[in-house]
């Protein structure tokens, strides 16, 4: 935990927080803080600033909130992804908040077995706990917007419909050839929506539709990689390439 | 499993492969094929090519391996890895290989707590099988070679020593600022050496030793993230830009 986050219903009027559970544990056990110490807290999709603790007895922790200034931007990155099985998808949800993505498309495809929609790590009361944790991680307050799409072509053609213009598409498919880091170097700042398919792949027809609503095809070469490799590959890499246009454009000023 | 790996000595003189166990069943189960079928198959640090199933019962699968030409090349990324928690280790060996990694020395470091050596998973036959369904997944025989260290001073000091002009060292690390791209970028087609620390850091000591000795320090921004979504980050992001150099120099030609 690199930030405390707090719900906003966890702040009173007085501008203090009361935690118990995992968050106090990780205050007496992990930080080893006691009175009048400051940690790093945040106020999910809020601001981030710091706590001063008040007190810390019988597992429960009060801290005075001091959160300034506007809460972080969205990440830029928003995700696709064919439901992948349970067990890889729960090992998935805090990496995908830690590394950063405004909203998360899940979809079936053709070789989503269809009993995953039925798993409880689709379920927010076991997700949205896991998306904390990887914001905790990563020192963000951005909850990443999740929904959950059992019609593909519904997904595609109604509710994403024709790509904008301030919008890149990608969708990886093992042998799409070109460089990610070119594609990803010209979108520049704009927000691209990455779709990264089942085990196996996506089929001829998911692959037409999605390049018929503007999803350019891109590979990593010719290593297959696992859904949650992959994943964290891709979003890593597209981060980077991100965040080197923004280095080199600050360089530029 | 895009490919099915066997053991050197799993190949008889007349070329016929016997295989049991997991990939007997994968060729049943998941592929689903019989006698006269081809698959993609290799040998452990061999070539790759195919094997013809000749017959497959009781839990048994026969092919004859038709493997040419030379064997793959070796990743040209080695991983310098602080032990992370026996857990977190046992999810990456997989991951590790399927991204592709020539080495990997796993080191102690001032945060690593003691235990973590005495875990199986450091056991080579916890991690070997690991280290191969992860080459299965990607298609490459290349196993990395593992050696791990007690003593990171000695490590780095005797073993690796002064950095050789054919090898770029890096060591990952929160705060660094530059983008690991361009430094990845100007490397070239150079063996890169990329040392990942334990949660919560390098110490100063250790930072200073590995500048010593060449490594370059980057990291990847803001974000803090677990060694596990880190090591497949800057591992997917250094093939990369490998890759995107050498699409360039293709193109160049």
């Amino acid at each position: 935990m690199n930030l405390i986050l707090c719900e906003p219903d966890e702040i009173g009027t007085d501008g203090v927080v009361t935690l118990t559970g995992p968050r106090a544990a990780h205050l007496r056990d992990v930080l080893q803080v006691g009175p009048g110490d400051r940690v790093r807290l945040g106020v999910v999709d809020g601001a981030k600033g710091q706590g001063e603790v008040l007190a810390l007895e019988d597992g429960r922790a009060t801290l005075r909130a001091a959160l300034e200034g506007q809460p972080p931007p969205v990440p830029g990155i928003d995700l696709l992804l064919a439901v992948p099985r349970p067990k890889v998808l729960r090992r998935l949800w805090a990496q995908i908040a830690a590394l950063g993505v405004g909203r998360i498309f899940l979809t079936n495809a053709w070789r989503v077995e269809r009993h995953y929609f039925d798993a409880h790590v689709l379920e927010p009361a076991i997700y949205r706990p896991l998306l904390i944790e990887g914001l905790q991680q990563a020192g963000d307050t951005r909850l990443p917007r999740v929904s959950i799409h059992r019609q593909f072509r519904i997904l595609v053609e109604d509710e994403l419909g024709p790509a904008p213009d301030a919008e890149l598409r990608l969708v990886a498919h093992p042998g799409g050839d070109g460089s990610l880091l070119t594609t990803a170097g010209e979108a520049g700042q704009r927000r691209v929506l990455l779709a990264i398919g089942p085990e196996g792949g996506w089929n001829a027809f998911e692959l037409d539709l999605l390049a018929r609503h503007g999803f350019v095809t891109v590979g990593l070469g010719p290593r297959t990689l696992r859904t949650d490799t992959a994943c964290v590959a891709l979003l890593a890499i597209l981060n980077e390439a991100r965040r080197a246009d923004r280095l080199s454009s600050d360089g530029a000023r």
